[in-house]
């Protein structure tokens, strides 16, 4: 049974204690399922009901929050504060080093001591890993790859020939990294294939989702820049250039030879077209479609991607073109009466 | 060679017989395709002339259905015999019991002897496999999960650690459960990961397709409830609830802690916003964006999704744009016609 | 080290040679990261002043750019030449043929002598491996499925049984094709499964993305036709028949029961509903969600979607929905202003 004392914890975090340091905490858990023993979280005052009936012993909370006279750990930022204490209570199993017996290593690979090859994966020749990375089970490293320092490649996840990964990369299962981009000639007969011989880098503290596709460049590099985060079922186009610190969330697509730049944040579903430039800081709101340059810092929602206000007040305007068409129809009517009447009016036989 | 007589099948069926019961039926196939020895089926009337056409030796009809005297089964719900139907043409392979010796059984986890672990499958540390249930190859079970009795596990599926499947639970090849959520938060010079662990919970009669992903909560559990259907490609957010008998169509994304409820239908490629709460029986259509909760029994469809009838006609309403653009124009020009007339007729100088 | 001299790869691609053919070309690589070894190209002319500035020996490029003398390969489409010369200077490794020792291969399974089945690759019963195939590390063919000549399957594809591949089909990783189509018959009680008893034809020069799903047919076939291309994370419907010679690109969506004809384009994200025929040639825009038949040589774009011009123009006056909403109360404010004046003008106590 791990346990801290809760001024230990507050000490973790940097935060200001409230109660007694020496209460004893051995969990961690959402109000809702808070135990007596447990630590609680809450970040938003809409939450704050819900904290007041919770059973756990203290909570992390903003300055100003009003508890009741619970004990509390004081934070600015509850989420950093969480993401400090999580790993104290649900601490990671330790992976041992060295490869697995049903390993398949190619005679040419380098595999570092401290890392651990799982049963059933496969490392190509040439190809390098890192210290203390770790592949899973049934992971796949084709020739001429870097597994970095650190790594984390989940069951299943596929890295072809040539792919090249920074040191703490996270992959989650079942990506595919560095597969032939999209690109073909048609000749008048049939689409002929153009060899797809560039390769994919992904820099230090990427860490990429459950079934992401991020295709290998027609000649050169895709890059996915350092600290850049990507959700599950994302499309990566080949050629193309995301982060760094961009956030892509689950099934956005961004298709090839585009420049998606620091800290862009793309919403579930987005998708930019080929050859588009997303400036620095720009946000893409969800299922928007974007086929032309975004400049830094804007935010674009719809499809056609339309700036911030504008786009909000457009998408909610949608809702009320059925009543707009019925409005336009009773003026084109009451027009045409006015117009009757005048025409009548200066008529002989007028009855006005 | 499979063969039932027609009475026999009209049992199975619980259906009205018309025509020889002795009746030798040998398959079982489309309008189009079967045979002279084939049972075929027809559920909607526009497929009547198909039926006449189809060499088929007798058909599955709901009463009414005019057949020209072709010998039939008679029941309501055609698809709800051709579910029964179907298996007695079509059996499944029987799958040997057994762990395959390529297979990779942890010390500490218990397979029932009923059980199927196939080539180059992983079963890690204290997990559970059930009676009956079958573990195609290359499926990966992470530590400490159960995989419940008749489950079928099938090729590449990935359960990460602390992932529980009910009974009768069907995963399609590729699918991942129990990957980390995606939560981070900005310390102000980096997103920081917010450790995921928590579990995921798939409850029984569940459905599962290819290429899925349902993440694993940051805290307690993302739930998958009794009966729901998942279709392939879908996108299941961290501590989302959904279900039971929910049916989620291809590409379909579902953010983080959201509650879909009851026989709710999320139709393809439509996207829901986290925290969003739909109620039982609601129907989101294809490619609608819901970003704000959704009352019991509704339909919406759109981005920003609006509710059925009055999302129909706005949708509709777009095409006519151009149109209605054109009327202002023309109803401003004749009204600042008008005005310019009265203008004048008020004046010194008026012609009227 | 790998060089032609430009005239061999003149003569290679069928282009005009300007300059010296003896020139030696030692690699290809775009115009910013050429070398003056390296041939590079350029395909269209707002590249013109990358090409001046690139230091590559020599250039493919369209007849007419000026390229100030550099040395050159003329054709009419500079993609059909690129095409041919990747491969001289990046050649695929050669794989060896034959069954690597850790493969499992079923007793009634025929490979052919000139194929390769990789690490942990499994072969089912009764399934054929073609002539010069390639199954890579970790896929999965499932019982009775046909693996044509010079198939390249990619690490972690899934076939399940009765999958036919033609001749010189790829597939990339993690893709999966007839896993069971989605159909549930709702009894009153629950969704009912309906077996899925068809399968997947894929024909020949096909070429599949990664993560792509492809169900097989309830009854009956679904078919990729000949020719026909597919990016990532496309989703394929059972019984749908896509091409020949389609383009699908990533993240699509095709429900059940669709016929996509000869040629169709279908961009990023689009979405087709079941049972809707596109017909050859037929253009769907990135996003479009299309619930009728599309007729032959249609372009279509948004949802619902619209017809090319007309579409654009409708897309386009959705950011001018706020606009047009202020017009039409303003015009409404004229309206009823004029009609006040004009009763007031006919009335006892008029001014005008």
């Amino acid at each position: 049974m791990l346990a801290r004392s809760l001024g230990e914890l507050a000490r973790l975090v940097g935060g200001d204690l409230e109660g007694d340091p020496s209460l004893e905490i051995r969990g961690f858990a959402s109000l809702e399922s808070a135990g007596p023993g447990d630590l609680s979280f809450v970040a938003a005052d809409r939450h704050l009901s819900a904290a007041r009936l919770s059973a756990a012993a203290a909570l992390i909370a903003p300055p100003g929050f009003d508890l009741g006279g619970r004990p509390a750990i004081r934070v600015a930022q509850p989420y950093t504060a969480i993401a400090a204490i999580l790993p104290v209570f649900f601490p990671q199993p330790v992976v041992a080093p060295g490869v697995h017996p049903t390993a398949y290593v190619a005679d040419s690979a380098r595999i570092s001591p401290s890392a651990t090859v799982s049963a059933f994966a496969v490392v190509g020749e040439r190809s390098i890993v890192g210290d203390v990375a770790v592949l899973h089970p049934h992971v796949f490293v084709g020739p001429d790859c870097q597994v970095g320092e650190g790594n984390i490649l989940h069951p299943h996840v596929v890295l072809r020939d040539h792919v090249a990964l920074g040191r703490r990369v996270i992959v989650h299962p079942g990506s595919v990294l560095g597969a032939d981009g999209f690109g073909y000639v048609f000749d008048g007969q049939a689409h002929r294939k153009i060899p797809q011989v560039g390769r994919v880098v992904v820099e230090d503290d990427v860490e990429i989702g459950s079934n992401v596709t991020v295709d290998r460049a027609t000649l050169g590099e895709t890059v996915i820049g350092r600290g850049t985060k990507i959700d599950n079922l994302v499309q990566i186009g080949h050629n193309t250039v995301v982060g760094p610190d961009a956030i892509i969330v689950a099934q956005a697509g961004i298709a090839g030879s585009c420049r998606i730049g620091r800290g862009v944040v793309l919403a579930g579903q987005a998708g930019i077209a080929d050859h588009v430039t997303v400036g620095d800081g720009a946000q893409i709101g969800s299922q928007a479609g974007v086929h032309r340059d975004v400049p830094a810092g804007a935010g674009m929602i719809g499809t056609p991607a339309m700036a911030g206000g504008e786009g909000l007040r457009a998408l909610a305007a949608i809702g009320r073109l059925p009543e707009l068409l019925r409005d336009l129809r009773a003026l084109s009517r009451r027009m045409a009466a006015l117009e009757q009447r005048l025409e009548m009016g200066r008529g002989p036989a007028g009855r006005g």
